[in-house]
């Protein structure tokens, strides 16, 4: 059930896009995932946007199972969700790293209140730092066998 | 010189999304950083999006210093560009896990063929689970000391 809104690209990071890259969406996300906000009236006072595209917002997302909504009519995150945390980490490092002049407004601690942050780590274990090249090839669900990465699927 | 698509929040991901979040900036951001992509006609041949949105959405990247623009008109990623790659991943990692019925279309491996993961861990290198909660809490950053994290700034 994606929508094509990008182009029909045999790529998990244009997948993610078609579900997450909705504007709002990953705010709303924010919300309920780090704030621990639930209903209409919390997202509708924390992101002041327009109802009718809120109320869109949330019916993709539960119909895309990032959302279930519960008995009383609040919405709750699902696995689907979480997973999303760690892009979510990953776009406020980049936030705090280049545009927050003032440093970062915003930390992220664990339950004991330790920091977090994330890391781009090799199969083995090994931490890689941002220069490190990583390059792309085709992985079990590419649509020809041995097509190169630059190549449509077309 | 940030633009005010999302609400004018003190908060690292919403300041992200202002740059990021356009629609195709992080496909163009992929082609650059994974591909090795650097050309107009590139872009355009892997995008096959529209020209005019494809020179605004470069122009952009360039005025944001994601991309400088070569004496040959080649567009080199930047390392506030490069700092992008934790959160491709990431939405690699959520498009393979929730949109890629077949497996990965496109695995990432290091120079050395190893593959290549995120991780979120606390600042004294324990790995976080998904399961595990994590709460915001103001940051040097924050516009006033101690101010609750739902609350607006203004």
């Amino acid at each position: 059930m994606l929508r094509r809104d990008y182009p029909a690209e045999n790529c998990s990071i244009a997948r993610a896009l078609e579900v997450l890259g909705e504007r709002w969406t990953l705010l709303i996300l924010r919300d309920a995932l780090f704030r621990g906000m639930t209903r209409y009236s919390e997202f509708e006072a924390s992101l002041k946007m327009a109802s009718n595209v809120l109320s869109g917002r949330l019916a993709r997302l539960v119909e895309e199972g990032l959302f279930e909504v519960d008995t009383d009519g609040s919405y709750r995150p699902t696995a689907k969700a979480r997973d999303v945390v760690p892009a979510l980490i990953a776009l406020t490092e980049w936030g705090d790293t280049w545009a927050a002049p003032d440093g970062p407004p915003i930390v992220y601690r664990t339950p004991t209140g330790t920091g977090v942050h994330v890391e781009i780590r090799s199969d083995h274990g090994r931490l890689l730092t941002p220069g490190t090249t990583i390059a792309p090839e085709p992985g079990p669900g590419a649509k020809r066998r041995g097509a190169g990465t630059r190549g449509r699927s077309s």
